[in-house]
């Protein structure tokens, strides 16, 4: 057995409370190297008198990457107070205790030793990671507002183009605003859509507007809070959440902090809002700066001069940021923040603003824009999601680039969910594209009948799936700006067959949101060669089955009766089914 | 090679920023499994136009266990963000890439893959894990104080028996009281001890003072809130530290709030302040259930009905412990605070308490009670320390139960530390004996040699070490209570050769302190047939040599030469030593 790869860590995604009575445990063994695990349990203070090391449970082998296997159960405890460790048998034979001390022999003197075992101190409610119900529930859709639609002409941009007349540069504006999307609530209410984030719609200079002047206005050419309040009164009457985005890792050149820090230098009370290193900054024109300025005397976003980074460590900005972070939930009803470069703003900062916006809104939903592996954040301390780029990528990378096999894939995907509790993957926030990637039909090759296999893929996964505006009636596009087209409006030019689709995949996920939130998938056949693959999600002692086909060659299914959802799907007499080319079969 | 044993974890101890500009990151792999491994890093927005992947820099190999190799590197970056991977070299040729996505070959398609490394976002100093200077530099001297000195026989209680008339019971009063402290600061301070740690000094029932009825009183038979200021004070004079326990987890059943609820029930105001299952109570004589009282309505410290737990969830009860905690830093200057049971009181709790006190007193100590692994109270949002026994249960296991060879204890050791940044490990709280073990001297049989051999080694560790009063005249005891006799003052009874090699070990930890706190230690020699053990500790292009031998057969030892500290060590002439049983020798 090799017992160097055997993993856990007490009080992580390995040990978490998932409700308030059953705490789950997961072991990480080498792939294929480990026959049973059985944990020992007990309260830490009985472990003599009662000898309860003497009894041990079974534990489940769970999702498995192509290094791993993951075992997993869920236990409780009356007095809420746990002791556990684990016994691990080999394929080989061999078996160990794994403890807090580390790994050895199984033998009954090592097992009654109290102190080789880990611990759960005590259930705790109030450190336990929860996420809305609500929120995994929802469809998101997101709306990048300069692009979605112009519902009012009087407060477009002197520079404004014609609604779609060329494909984005990045600085166009188009004329976008809040009363486009009030015009459009009957579209996205049709579509099923329970969600909508938005990016920034406060005062900014750019289309983008991730370089705020003012987080306490609307951008007039957006609107301005009369509409906001009626916009988000409209969509909660439809039972529509609004998320909006909150910028706060930096600030516009054009804010009056950083105006101030400009005219005034180390005079300025501003200076310590910002990370600057050395004055005088007014030797900076900084319209001549590149994007890729190196060497600047001030922290930014990335090397963009024209987006100075905050110094969310400074009081006065965390009280500045939280005011901000409260007023638009107190004043606005809003439902979630999502919170750009998240990762590049301080633990400390996040843990205030969590405490502080929940206080208002128990049930809020913070998302946090995280590319990357997110345990840090996903504590429960900090955030309900991130944007699940790290997961989805696996999808993208074996569906559309081609670049893994489903092997790698699944792999891919359960090595992502094994770095979380099962309720925060249930809470994710997953997504294809966005305005900061290439529109999914385009890296589909323009091929609507992968995009809609991957879309149903993704939308049978745990998390909630977000649409990004346009995609359900074909919109294209590369990476940014190109990715932020205008929205077409004229029926004639949307394609309808895929809206159908996405109006018809949207209410299908509804209809099974129990199995995909708390059932268990299970991979039932993964054909690399032939790149077809196969799954069951069961729950509550039903199943559905779903199957994919990549290849040219048909996929044929033993079982295609009671199909709930399907694409080049053929049943045949004999209750089979046959997939061809990028076919798809969800059964119950 | 064994790819499903390399671990690595971002934002934790395996990546960490140790100073303000250094970032210290960790890799596992299987103990002698890999060869080399190198890391490959740069700006996350610089590597397609830098390709900085192209260069890599060798980690080193640092501590080991029997099971692992653990690779360091300290690394820095000018942007204050950084990407990162691993090259690992199997020592059978193989080569992998490992990043956020898993393990890959080693391939350049595959590191210049942005989105394959983990990242460092930002390194920002307010979630650094830091501990005060003075803590890592701190001989520490833990006084139960009913059981120290008698200082004023007025305040006694009137069951007070005679000074040390016998061994103590569990419900026995000697007249223990800070003005015996304050009578023997001199002899502490000759000492050379520069902290004191003392058991519960508020009002409360039994002899340890750990069922609190008012924690905003000195218990009176202590003696009161002038003379508790006067011995901080004569401490802070002498460089002698003040640390407070503070018994949040619980209180006693004789606190007003306890008692209101047992003669109120469901009306009381305080019914919430604890964990009520049912009501009535008061059919519970509490005095006729014993310490192993299992289904109580309510829940205790472990199943002690006197001892009811306080729910540190309602907010009336953080607001009464933050005040506490806030009271006596303010008003009595204390240094730091001991937290009783501090694993099983709530994590959101701790966060509020560390950034209340932290915010009257930047460089107070926390120290939790955890006897097991704590890596997630040491993030630095909670504790600086936990008192280490899990670390010097390894130590013991060696030197004095002989349960384990040296590479075991080595291994043991090396898994603790493992667990933590370099930081905490530096600022721990390290301890042989406590009012909750049996004594040391009696652990060790009585054998005096073991017990400073044990010692010794103790101090050479990274880490606080803390003395239980009584052991530097050799006081002996088993179990609590037996471990809790009276201190021995009456220098014919005192062990004064003991005495004198306390303070020199005191002496040669404080010269040696940079040694122990930022040098290197490294393994020269584990005899585990011999029982015989050298290691060297190196900082700052010095090296200091410590030998140290358990065995009958003597230890012959090829450079004896300048020796800092030894027992049971004969110098001879060729400028070797000679090391008898229990013998041990720290040279220059």
């Amino acid at each position: 057995m090799d017992t160097a790869a055997i993993y856990h860590r007490p009080e992580s995604e390995y040990a978490f409370l998932y409700t308030e009575k059953s705490f789950r445990l997961r072991l990480r063994t080498k792939k294929d190297d480990v026959k049973n695990v059985y944990v020992l349990k007990g309260d830490p203070y009985t472990i003599t008198t009662e000898r309860w090391y003497l009894e041990e449970r079974a534990m489940e082998k769970g999702l498995s990457t192509t290094l791993h296997d993951y075992w997993e159960i869920e236990v409780s405890s009356s007095t809420r107070r746990l002791q556990y460790g684990f016994h691990v048998v080999g394929t080989d034979g061999i078996e160990c205790f794994y403890g807090d001390q580390g790994i050895f022999p199984y033998r009954r003197e090592v097992v009654s030793e109290p102190n080789y075992y880990f611990r759960i101190p005590f259930f705790h409610q109030i450190d336990r990671f929860t996420v809305p119900k609500w929120a995994k529930e929802t469809v998101w859709y997101q709306i990048f507002p300069e692009r979605f639609a112009n519902g009012d002409p009087m407060n477009d941009p002197k520079e404004t183009l014609p609604w779609g007349s060329k494909a984005p540069d990045r600085d166009d504006f188009f004329g976008g605003d809040l009363q486009g999307v009030i015009d459009h609530l009957d579209y996205l209410t049709e579509l099923g859509i329970t969600g909508i984030y938005f990016c920034p719609i406060f005062q900014a200079t750019s289309n983008h507007k991730y370089d705020t002047i003012d987080y306490l206005k609307v951008d007039v050419s957006f609107g301005d809070k009369t509409l906001l309040k009626e916009l988000i009164h409209q969509a909660h009457q439809r039972g529509i959440r609004i998320m909006l985005d909150a910028v706060f890792n930096h600030m516009g050149v054009d804010s009056p902090q950083w105006k101030d820090v400009m005219e005034h230098g180390e005079q300025s009370v501003y200076k310590d809002w910002f990370h600057i290193h050395s004055f005088p900054l007014d030797t900076y024109q900084l319209t001549d700066i590149p994007e890729t300025a190196v060497n600047l005397p001030y922290d930014t976003f990335a090397f963009t001069p024209m987006m100075p980074k905050l110094n969310t460590a400074n009081p006065e900005v965390q009280e500045y940021l939280l005011h901000i972070a409260s007023y638009w939930v107190e004043e606005f009803d809003i439902d979630g923040w999502r919170l750009d470069v998240a990762n590049e703003v301080d633990h400390h900062f996040w843990k205030k603003f969590r405490e502080t916006v929940t206080k208002i809104k128990p049930d809020i939903y913070i998302l946090g824009e995280i590319w990357h592996s997110s345990q840090a954040w996903l504590q429960g301390d900090e955030f309900h999601a991130v944007m699940n780029y790290a997961f989805t990528d696996s999808i993208k990378d074996y569906f559309v680039h081609q670049k893994i096999s489903a092997s790698q894939m699944i792999s891919g995907m359960n090595h992502q969910q094994m770095l979380y509790r099962d309720q925060v993957n249930e809470g994710t926030f997953n997504l294809l594209d966005s305005h900061d990637t290439a529109r999914i039909l385009t890296l589909c090759g323009e091929n609507k009948q992968l995009m809609k296999a991957v879309m149903t893929f993704m939308f049978l996964q745990k998390g909630a799936p977000c649409i990004y505006y346009g995609t359900e009636i074909g919109l294209t596009g590369c990476d940014d700006p190109d990715c932020r087209k205008c929205m077409v409006w004229e029926q004639e030019e949307q394609d309808l067959e895929l809206l159908d689709f996405m109006k018809e995949l949207i209410s299908l996920r509804k209809r099974l949101q129990s199995f995909v939130t708390e059932g268990k998938t299970e991979w039932e056949m993964i054909d690399d060669e032939k790149n077809q693959l196969a799954f069951v999600i069961k729950w509550n002692r039903q199943t559905i089955h779903a199957y994919f086909n990549l290849s040219e060659e048909p996929y044929l299914i033993e079982q295609g009766s009671d199909p709930l959802f399907s694409q080049q799907c053929q049943l045949l007499e004999d209750g089979k089914a046959e997939l061809k080319k990028h076919g798809f079969l969800i059964t119950c």
